[in-house]
């Protein structure tokens, strides 16, 4: 069912392990005209924008106290429940990442340390669509509070009716969050980065979408915003031999499957037998899903590759870069060691992906697209930056001053020389 | 001198702490024309650029291993000496940042943890110019081989005789870099973008540069890069009352005002006496220095502020969000307490910014533009990524799985709720 690679040479895995382009070109200059026409016409062009995009009309941009509050009366209390389980889990994972300040005497009389400030303003983007992503929220806006972020602006498309899902008003209102905007796509991304008079601009952006979202949220980092990552369709890579269960294993792949045509799906094994169980326990499981046509289009570029050994499976693992890693094999603890590019990583054969997408306490914003090369997941420190400090006292200053003179002048730089000539004179002459 | 604002309202902060827009715009077209070339032409494209820019003629784009190890001939001792302390500090303070895998059991069987892993391959740009910026290389290469980062790979600009500096190839032999090439520019960070026949591409890149190549740094991030932060003139703001010493702080603000015609040099104090007499003392210690063209120019459009209260400079430093902040004033503690954005703080009278500039051991690629909202300077951190983990038995998951199962039933993703009943279903049959 899945298209199979029998041990391909190494130069074939670069074609293997190719994602879809993104297409920035294309899409730019369309956000580019979004971007100006709020820019310049702020709340009035997001009104309009939300006629065209959304077919709604919206008068209130934003989301009332009461309406946020009004939520919790709209959800099951099982719901509920499940949705603080989550919220206990991420926020225990994420408060254990607070770090205290480091600080060392790199030599006598010179004292150096780092502290983390929050990033003072943050907007979470949480997409609408078919299904509200609550989950996001929670995601987004736990270790934002915990970094102690002073403005948290969420901006969601509403739906049909002008709303947005009770889920994330509730998720808000657990989360405390008091500013949320009834606005979607790269209208919300261009509000949050100008400030409109309605919705305040911010210093960093959080949050996935779809393609439009994406370069928006690049468009916005020329205009003196930072972003989490620059995000793709998601990914799962599942490493399995023969001690794994191949229906858990297919459930794995379906449930990534599910999320977009687009989705990334890869099975790699060193057992073609495995390869040929989890093709069955697919074809089994795949009928019975609602979302079984999209999962299928997602399974027609999808791949199983079988390698002879463990180091190959390994080494391919790392030129893939997955973003949602699932490890089903007998030595697990070899797998991890040889690993050096994921977002997350899900251990053994209870460990299923979407444990991690909701609840387990991990963050399931992660890089894609093979960005686990050099970025990391969504954490406590994406809401965070580190400030250096320095105090040398007139011990230190003499110790490092005639190198840091000596340094400064092979720099051709004088002044700098005698910004410590002059304190090193003075204390001379005391 | 510098020009003086009087108790400015709140209103004016913004004009006084706008820093130049950038250009991205203007130079986009050229530097892209210079990527395309490097993306096609390779090696070949790389010397005609070096050609047309550096004005010389380049045969070997690899600096050879012996021509690295020669350059300890060609510095003097106590250079060596100066740049052996420097290292020392920069690597202790560094090494100081090195965290241990953070662990958590979110709830009984479920545990979840998260590790650093190095960036494989980074790239480090060191301008060239009137001087050879060496100590940007210390500031880089230590902590990427404190990271474990496998490729580092060095690209700096040759002089006329179409050499690397010998400062800059010593330090690099320190640092154990093999890979150094006499590139420069735009086509240098092309080069690392795209990978040539010579120059290995690269996951992040790292330094600083002209306009050309701070907009090829933007670009490259297009191409699936990341890159350190984004770059602006260097900045020095110095917060001082009546215990400075007028003479020190005018060295700080004339070392600040040396490195270009662009830099942002800002005084703001409580005391107009304190403005006059550094004033005084930069008319007096600006005749001297070698660069005094260029300071001068500088400081046309420094500014100088009184404000009535404590309360409102730290208010304003937070509004500025310098690259550099000094502090010399009656009650740093509080001073610091309140300070929200910056990129390194230098305390007290013999703190000069020079000194973290070479040697006291924090980093000085910093965020400038204001990015310190958002940014943090380059630490060990730049250099990782973190991956999360987690590994749940079958008690954890039938502790989290049913609350797993209805949130994704309420995000409508069922093969998500599937994966996770599977298993559960599969316990209960056990």
């Amino acid at each position: 069912m899945i298209t199979r690679y029998t041990q391909p040479s190494p130069e074939q895995w670069a074609t293997i392990t190719a994602r879809p382009t993104a297409s920035f070109a294309d899409l730019a200059p369309k956000v580019q005209a979004i971007f100006e026409r709020i820019k310049n016409e702020g709340d009035a062009a997001l009104r309009d924008y939300t006629r065209a995009f959304d077919k709604v009309l919206i008068d209130e941009l934003a989301v009332s106290p009461a309406d946020i509050a009004a939520a919790e009366a709209q959800l099951t209390e099982p719901l509920k429940a499940a949705i603080a389980l989550a919220y206990t889990n991420i926020e225990k994972f994420h408060a254990a990442q607070q770090t205290a300040p480091i600080e060392v005497d790199t030599q006598a009389g010179v004292r150096c340390w780092q502290e983390k400030r929050p990033i003072e303003r943050v907007g979470l983007y949480i997409p609408g669509g078919t299904a509200p992503l609550f989950s996001t929220l929670l995601m987004l806006a736990i270790p934002a509070k915990l970094a102690g972020c002073k403005e948290i602006i969420l901006c969601s498309p509403p739906n049909q009716d002008g709303e947005i899902a009770p889920e994330i008003r509730y998720v808000a209102h657990c989360c405390g969050i008091e500013k949320l905007y009834r606005i979607g796509g790269a209208q919300a991304i261009a509000a949050l980065t100008f400030g409109t008079k309605t919705v305040p601009r911010v210093d960093k952006l959080f949050g996935p979408g779809n393609q439009y979202v994406t370069v928006a949220k690049q468009l916005a980092t020329q205009y003196q915003l930072a972003i989490d990552m620059p995000a793709g369709p998601s990914e799962l890579l599942v490493a399995a031999d023969e001690i794994c269960t191949p229906e858990f294993v297919a459930a794995d792949l379906l449930s990534q499957a599910e999320h977009g045509p687009d989705s990334q799906v890869v099975l790699v094994s060193t057992s073609t037998a495995v390869l040929d169980a989890v093709d069955r326990a697919i074809a089994q499981q795949l009928p019975k899903l609602p979302r079984k046509a999209i999962a299928t289009e997602a399974l027609k570029h999808a791949k199983s590759v079988y390698l002879q050994s463990d180091a190959e499976v390994q080494a391919f693992v790392n030129t893939y870069a997955p973003e949602h890693y699932s490890v089903c094999v007998r030595n697990p603890k070899d797998y991890l060691q040889h690993l050096q590019h994921a977002g997350s990583v899900f251990i053994g054969p209870y460990t299923p992906e979407s444990a991690g997408d909701y609840a387990s306490g991990t963050n399931h914003t992660l890089p894609t697209n093979g960005y686990a090369r050099q970025y990391s997941g969504v954490n406590l420190a994406s809401f965070q930056k580190a400030i250096t400090f320095q105090e040398i006292s007139p011990e230190g200053l003499q110790a490092i001053g005639p190198s840091v003179a000596l340094m400064a002048a092979a720099e051709g730089l004088d002044a700098h020389k005698n910004a410590v000539t002059i304190r090193l004179n003075s204390l001379a002459n005391a």
